[in-house]
């Protein structure tokens, strides 16, 4: 066991910043499951560093307790952390694919990239104002999608039009989306938590698309339903039935 | 604007304790939108604490900055905080109810109560070990839900026959969704974040369901997907279901 140096402790920590990892080109993942499922993707792992029982081969890295306690982004830190680079997708034309206006809560981010995985959704669009998806809140809520689904950040009135197919985009005053024809391809918009999607991106949407509120019989109708839904919500509904369809 | 006293400082500030909050029968909301949803509900609002703007009527007690940032339970506190009566809900049968099996991420059981609230789901069942809906972290992210939908406690295996009907629940191993019968009332067992539906509740599930992953052609499908999806995810995609076939 090679004691860390004080200035690999401090560059591990500083990873919870974005600015440290665009400078590094490289995140963090923790915990054995989610470092195994990286180890099993195409992404390149830097180091693997664990604590306690573990099978990392030659490649692990044995380190103190103490040591792990220092370089976690955990509360409880688990017996494995992975430095991994950040891969850098071209993005492909063609396919279903989710564009993000402005989704700035990590764990919105992170559950919203672990269902895109789960229904099919290679690519992830992120205007610039959304959340990092090597944010280690976000790595961790992907539950080990983020080494399969390509991320995309940039300009979304640039980014959409590369992909082609229809635009589509929740609004309040949509279609009902139970209702309404949907392609196999294209892009939907998803808005911010609080904003919803802004002026510059909705002039893109062509389709717009609204999950409709159920009023039981047995609620008592002088109250007032919720507002909205959170958008990973959102977003888990509409690609339901996008795939639904398929 | 008559100072708050320290023991009523201390009284507010133990409520985000589930103990003090189950001794003195209230709870706490925070934020102007949300404590407005809350007076406009059935729910029994014991006092409006607020600093700075707000119009909150005879009944608003006008308290400093310094103060509402001792009483808060937010990084970041709100004009307006109120303490709230604990509803005591009484079970009713019919309908359709959610039932969840040790969901214990506040997050996802706030998440859970707003988007029950937006496809009328009036009731839901949470079993013993569940996350307190009154916790804080709780009650702000039902952005308001927590003023219509009854939650109750207890042993599911004495609750869920109370509500009639048939027993559905999420497994791996269960029916695609997509093409199962869907009757309009009846409960849906989801389980916790890591271990699922427990054996005891699992019993009483006669309609076993699961939500397909979808395999996009254009995916390498040499990589293995996601495992499973976020339960609040899970919860909605079924809620989304359930509601479009009504």
């Amino acid at each position: 066991m090679t004691p860390l140096t004080r200035a690999e402790i401090l560059f591990i920590k500083s990873l919870g910043d974005k600015r440290a990892r665009d400078e590094a080109g490289v995140f963090v993942v923790e915990g054995e499951k989610l470092v195994g499922e990286i180890l099993s993707s195409p992404l390149s792992v830097k180091r693997i560093l664990f604590n306690g029982d573990g099978n990392w081969g030659p490649r692990g890295e044995e380190i103190s307790a103490k040591e792990m306690e220092r370089i976690s982004q955990l509360k409880t830190p688990t017996g494995c952390l992975a430095v991994v680079e950040i891969p850098r997708w071209e993005l492909r034309a063609g396919g279903l694919v989710l564009a993000l206006d402005g989704v700035r809560n990590p764990g919105n981010l992170g559950t919203i990239l672990r269902l895109a995985d789960w229904f099919g959704v290679c690519d992830v669009l992120c205007s610039s104002d959304s959340a990092d998806c090597f944010n280690p809140k976000v790595v961790q809520a992907t539950m080990g999608a983020i080494a399969r689904v390509r991320v995309h950040y940039g300009d979304l009135e640039e980014l959409i039009p590369q992909v082609g197919g229809p635009v589509y985009g929740t609004f309040l005053d949509g279609e009902n989306i139970y209702g309404a024809a949907l392609s196999a391809d294209g892009v939907i918009v998803l808005g911010s938590e609080g904003r919803g999607i802004s002026d510059r991106v909705g002039a893109l949407v062509k389709r717009k698309l609204f999950i409709p509120p159920f009023s039981a019989s047995d609620a008592a109708s002088s109250i007032p339903t919720s507002e909205s839904l959170n958008v990973a919500i959102a977003a888990a509904i509409v690609c339901s039935e996008f795939r639904r369809r398929a």
